[in-house]
């Protein structure tokens, strides 16, 4: 027992029971503390004269005096809800026990925050064998009667009396199988007496008691049942696993039951107040005459308009139908979406004419119609900027900015893996990046299929629609290339197997041969048989719209990580203001620079590793040409050498014996030099700036790169704004050195270039140790880039590459509250993040701070980083939208705090 | 220039020359700041009326005005030390320039701090053509009198004139090779006369300038180089390197030389106050009549004892010899010894009869000298207990505690690798494990040879005298499982290559084959050919009385590293208050149990592993109880299974197809669980309490295990106090659920034994996150031990396994201050340590906190360890009466401050 003993008995509780009805109402939508969510929305409609089948709020405090009077309703209390009782059979007409006009009503928990795993719903509550007769007649459906009636019983012998669900159903299972229904429905009106006589006899054989038949005994039944249902093993580790209070307790909601299938007078239906699917201001809805809510859902007959406008042959709108249930509809859709200024998902039923309404909900929508609602509210005054930001979900605006899957083809499921990378894509399986190419040089379309990626596979890739990894998790190699080139990508498909040798996709069921067709959906992680038809997609001026609004309230810079001119364009395309992030080590794979590449590390001395650089220095040169004009005076950071050497390096046999004869080099000595630079750990091995401390001439080449590329770039008359960022920096004194060694490389170049060329010297921190001697490190530089998913590897220990296999056990078991590498880590990573801020900014105050890990992109972690005053954040040419929007969100919220 | 520039010119300096004298002393030990080390002891000693050739000390002040004056010395300043040399002159009865008895000085440098890399010493400045002379006459020995004049010239012209070294020794070069001498000596004085002319012609060739004939021109110019050798690059360097302040500045010392060999009234020597070797209170030491200082270490004649009791036939003492001589030296030692109050090792010149001390310091021991002046000085008042403990290094027990090489022996060096574990052995080299326990089955003494070793090879670690790997660095597998068993090893000797084929030991001009003898120095990583003798340790009365001296002063607790029952008796025979750190994994290995252990890690299901665990359970609960009983009553730390399970299984075909066919089960299967196992970066992968959330099961065999040992210890009638560590913490959560999981398990034995079993449940704190997050993790911890191994590679990305390449570079060029795996990265690691205290403390005061890393054993760490409050350490065995002595020390030093 978690409860406050505070409340001793009811004696001095204040109100604990809150009516609501067209006429009084005694709660509203800010008491949700009391109420819960369910009640104070309940309340709130009904205080806005919207027609609700009226009902009453046991509060939260009276569940704290529950638990503090031993778990019994005190009888004073009783004697209050039996007012309330009564209170809503006089406003519906109906009454407890009434034979021939009984009054039932529903009992659903609601506590103010969501909360899966208690009880729920109680439905029709106040029925027996006397009122069960009143409401066949009453109904003219006798069969609807009874069958309300057995799963009443069903659903109350097991969330209140305790009975395992299966006691009961099997009953009705044997039943059907004796006669050869196929179906529920088939069952007759005898048949479901004579069940709920076996239920009731069931009950009293398992439980010792009979049935309840006395509609009171019944709802204290099950008013207690929704209180200790707070306090149920499911219940608790929710609330363990979600660091809610338990404290807080729920409240109970207690409303008259309506029925839309009392005759042709009734009816019920769903509405959406603007079309979900593109925003468009029409009032769109479904119904179906005399029916139960559950059949509109269930499809089992077709439901036809709300609107005139929409009638076809044979249709009958409501419109037509019940003229003036419909204009009080339309009334009250309007009043609800003015209210609440949204778009609203709407419920309602018509008992024998009468209109009332269900549920109130702001409405789902495709991120098209978002826009476009939002833009919409906007012009007709409902909402300001501020909240048009608000409105969008930045992770929505994915679906805009990939190819997706055409949604009414018929599609057969393979696999499910991480989805990710998004967009919809198809073509053919290959199982090297060297297939991929060729394939791709014949205009063929494929999907690169690889236990996991390493730099090797760059240029396949590239070429390839959509690449699908059965091993790795959200960052792994693949996942972060692959984001990063806005490719869709599948990582970790753990259900799929490889077989390299027979060149071979299989899982349970499926063998997929080289050059079969597939399609991945990389927004859900879906991999399926074949071509699925695709959607490109539409960015239109509602998207640019909302975008131009998120920058006027938007702090935080946006950039993005880029290693060519093409991702460079897309991203400046998509509105990112310089890059955050150019990996160099990308640039040294394909065709003849992996060669150089691989001679400067094979080298036996200094001289000969000069040489190799000298080789590569003008591919480098290139590549930052193409990138400085693509960013023309928009800064450009740079990140020198990060992976250890052995990446560059063929590690089978064959592969080794080739490149030898290829480099001219023995074989023998190729072997010992690959096994040499094996590392049992790489991720904190011979890497990062420890390359530059060795192999200073390394460091050198990029360095004069940027210089060249500079000087031709601004010859041209264009400006740079480069950033040369040193990485994996542990101490000061590493940077303080390549600081000296990039200062006088690039020095020659900057007196050419004079105002033309600015340069900024700064680091990577992406180890704990730099973050917290981040004072000491900020003396030497002169900006500070987070590489937050380095740090995530380090600070919690956990392998990018390695920890998907137990990644997603501790997300369900709620060991983390997300996926750390998704987004961040607030209370450790975020932590040495904000320390580092501190520290670097208690040495230089202003320095420029941002972050260039996958955290850039995601919404939550821009929250975050917003926070603690990160100048900007850098991500992959796709997210950058997503992260502009995201920026303006968590700016506003900063301001409202 | 890095001189402040507030002191202009040298009119308003305060003093700056520091005199010193038999009769006149202006300063004194306590100066150093303005004396620099050296002129401060010089001061010193003539205070005390110690004959110490009088000279004077120039201030560092005056270094600084000297900078601020345009690197100039005023004319003020250079009137000033002339009357210094005058007064010197008058003091020893000669003057500059004088043609029969010529003053001849010495001109030093000496900063505050030890400065190699300034200019040192420029002797005999003084001498010219006409004082040459005069020297030649007093001395009867004219070959003495012109090789000092040749040797002056060519010192003067290269550190005050700039002329390469080489460039005046070709000459005399030459002329050695044109006469066919072999050594110095056989130089003529009519040669060396020549050799001279020839110099000076070179000086004025080289500079365009003459070399310098008068007195006060050389010390002008060797007092400048002495100033701007403060600013050379090698002393920049240096300075940088060690964090030394530049703007200290050097003093300079010039002193009037004294000749031990101007005729048979004179005589040089080196006496100790103690014996070095033993500590013994004997006068002692060695002197030779007519001779240099040097000539007594060149060893061209053999020295004589200085005391009449140690000579031997056809030796003559100095008591002998110039009983008032050595009646004098005998008082000046005695009152040194007392002053100083430590032994001291000195050097003495007698110059015609004159006695004249040049130099005192405290003399280097052996450990073993070192406990018993200590304890013999504690006995004569000279020192209290405090002293004691201050005076003796605790890293130099190390000698005490293992076989170390007779340092008389003959010894071929073949490599030198790391000093990974103490002590000398000797043994056939082997290449396996097998081979090392086959051999020692025989009664042979093996070492094992290996590129790196892996758990699978402790059994052969444990057959082997010592261990020799090629690969990995201080703290890599081999070198941590060895230091913990006391065992001899030298890792990553990369000079070595290991030839597993052919079975052979490559290095540089050796090739030593399978069962070659070969011998290892542990203490400085040498390797020797063949068997070099040994010598066993002794530990005596004083290792015993020092240590219980210690314990009184100690405030944290010292327990050790142990697995089994062998290394918890050495420890608790050296000292240790319980195990800190029981490593459960290494009971996995070994016969039948890796077997079953294998067994586990390929169960198909949870069913099967608990079978496979079950045959487990009996092995591990009889490691516990042989370690309950040894440690009996004294805390035992057992840490629940840590490393990723693949290390367990076999990695070669082979070896997978041999334990497929013994544990009968598919081939194919079991390549494919091992492959699936594999880990890119094992350090950050699925380990410590990752295995426990993903298979419980495991963990609750090893507690109960635990529980079932605790149970048997406990009707035996013994205690156990044992607590419960849960590895590789980064969320609270993790604990909290292995916690309750610990608890569950163990209750039942509880039950049982009532008052005899104590259980406390907690946490490896190795992690950043879990530092950070402390308070939270605290919550569930009944105590937290940090794993400052694990912290160091993650704090720092730095893989132990990994960094030998690199690290030592980095320690060399001191973007290290030292190897952090030896000694603990302070402001990194540390700031995280004490952090993860005060958070852990904030939640919980008063929790137990301690250090289970290699750390644990550091002097230099256990001194931090104090001053943020540690609880206790723990480290192996043989390292714990260091530890024990370093806590004292430490303990005394916080108090001090």
């Amino acid at each position: 027992m978690h409860m406050n003993q505070d409340t001793k008995g009811n004696k001095d509780m204040g109100q604990f029971l809150y009516f609501f009805s067209k006429e009084v109402t005694d709660g509203s939508a800010g008491m949700k503390a009391e109420l819960g969510g369910k009640g104070a929305n309940l309340a709130e409609m009904s205080s806005l004269g919207v027609p609700v089948p009226p009902g009453f709020t046991l509060s939260t405090g009276l569940c704290k005096s529950f638990y503090a009077n031993s778990e019994i309703l005190a009888e004073s209390v009783k004697s209050e809800i039996k007012t309330g009782i009564e209170n809503i059979g006089k406003n519906v007409g109906k009454s407890f026990n009434d034979a021939n006009n009984p009054l039932l009503v529903s009992v659903r928990s609601g506590a103010p925050v969501s909360m899966p795993g208690m009880m729920d719903t109680i439905l029709n509550l106040g029925l027996n064998d006397v009122t069960v007769v009143g409401l066949a007649e009453k109904s003219g459906n006798p069969r609807f009667a009874y069958d309300s009636y057995r799963r009443f019983i069903q659903m109350y012998a097991n969330v209140v009396m305790g009975l395992n669900h299966s006691m009961l159903e099997v009953y009705m299972e044997d039943l059907k199988s004796d006669r050869g229904y196929k179906s529920d429905t088939e069952i007759t009106v005898d048949e479901l007496k004579s069940l709920i006589e076996r239920y009731k006899a069931e009950v009293v054989q398992a439980t010792g008691k009979r049935f309840p038949e006395d509609p009171w005994d019944q709802l204290w039944g099950a008013i207690e049942a929704v209180f200790k249902s707070w306090n149920n093993s499911r219940a608790i580790t929710y609330r363990e696993l979600n660091g809610i209070n338990a404290d807080i307790g729920t409240a109970v909601n207690v409303q008259a039951m309506v029925f839309g299938n009392l005759g042709d007078t009734s009816a019920t239906g769903v509405a959406f107040t603007r079309d979900p699917s593109n925003g468009n201001k029409i009032f769109y809805g479904e119904y179906l005459q005399n029916a139960q809510g559950e059949d509109v859902v269930a499809g089992i007959r077709t439901p036809q308009p709300i609107r005139k406008v929409e009638e076809k042959s044979g249709q009958t709108s409501l419109e037509s139908l019940m003229p003036s249930a419909y204009g009080e509809l339309e009334s009250i859709y309007k009043k609800l979406e003015s209210h609440y200024k949204d778009m609203q998902d709407l419920e309602f039923t018509i008992e024998d004419g009468r209109l009332w309404m269900l549920q109130t909900r702001n409405g789902k929508r495709t991120a098209k119609a978002a826009l476009k609602i939002a833009l919409d509210m906007l012009e007709e005054g409902l909402i300001d900027e501020k909240e048009v930001v608000r409105r969008i979900d930045p992770a929505s605006l994915d679906q805009l900015l990939h190819p997706t899957l055409d949604p009414k083809a018929q599609k057969t499921l393979v696999a499910k893996g991480l989805p990710a990378s998004p967009g919809g894509v198809c073509g053919k399986v290959v199982f090297s990046s060297e297939e991929a190419v060729l394939l791709k040089a014949k205009g063929e379309k494929t999907i690169l299929v690889r236990p996991e990626t390493s730099p090797e596979d760059i240029e396949g890739m590239v070429a390839a629609e959509g690449v699908l990894t059965t091993r790795g998790g959200m960052t792994s190699h693949a996942a972060v290339v692959a984001r990063g080139m806005g490719k869709c990508c599948i990582a970790g498909c753990e259900q799929l197997s490889v077989d390299l040798k027979k060149e071979e996709l299989r899982s349970d069921g499926f063998v997929i041969s080289k050059h079969e067709f597939i399609t991945l959906d990389g927004s859900t992680g879906e991999v399926f048989l074949g071509e699925v038809p695709t959607k490109e997609p539409e960015l239109g001026g509602d998207f640019d719209k909302v975008m131009a609004i998120a920058d006027k309230y938007r702090r935080m810079g946006v950039r993005t990580n880029a290693d060519n001119p093409k991702d460079s364009q897309t991203a400046r395309r998509f509105g990112a203001e310089g890059i955050g992030l150019c990996r160099t080590e990308h640039m040294f794979f394909g065709g003849e620079r992996i060669d150089a590449v691989r001679e400067m590390i094979l080298s036996e001395d200094r001289g000969e590793r000069r040489d190799a650089l000298a080789k590569l220095l003008p591919y480098q040169k290139e590549d930052f040409v193409g990138i400085f004009k693509e960013m023309s005076g928009f800064p450009v950071t740079i990140r020198l050498l990060d992976p250890p050497l052995h990446e560059f390096l063929p590690h089978t046999d064959a592969e080794i014996a080739d490149l030898a004869k290829k480099i001219n080099i023995d074989e023998k000595k190729l072997h010992q030099r690959v096994d040499n630079l094996k590392e049992f750990n790489p991720m904190l091995g011979h890497r990062g700036c420890r390359l530059g401390i060795t192999y200073p001439e390394i460091y050198e080449m990029q360095v004069k790169a940027i210089g060249e590329a500079a000087s031709e770039v601004v010859s041209d008359g264009d400006k740079v704004d480069v950033e040369i960022m040193i990485p994996l920096i542990a101490t000061a004194g590493e940077l303080k050195r390549l600081r000296r060694l990039s200062e006088a490389t690039i020095e020659p170049y900057q007196e050419t270039c004079g105002e033309g060329l600015a340069v900024k010297i700064g680091t990577m921190i992406e180890l704990p140790r730099a973050a917290l001697t981040a004072d000491e490190v900020a003396e030497y530089a002169d900006f500070f880039s987070f590489g937050t998913n380095d740090l995530t590897q380090t600070t919690l220990g956990l392998s990018r590459d390695d920890s998907s296999r137990f990644l997603s056990t501790y997300v369900a078991d709620g060991l983390f509250d997300w996926d750390p590498f998704v987004s961040i880590d607030r209370k450790g990573v975020g932590k040495l993040v904000s320390i580092g801020v501190e520290l670097g900014r208690s040495q230089k105050p202003g320095l420029k701070v941002g972050v260039c890990g996958e955290h850039g992109g995601d919404p939550s972690s821009i929250e975050f980083l917003e926070s603690i005053g990160m100048d900007y954040v850098s991500c992959s040419p796709y997210r950058v939208p997503i992260a502009r929007l995201a920026a303006a969100r968590a700016s506003l919220d900063s301001q409202a705090k």
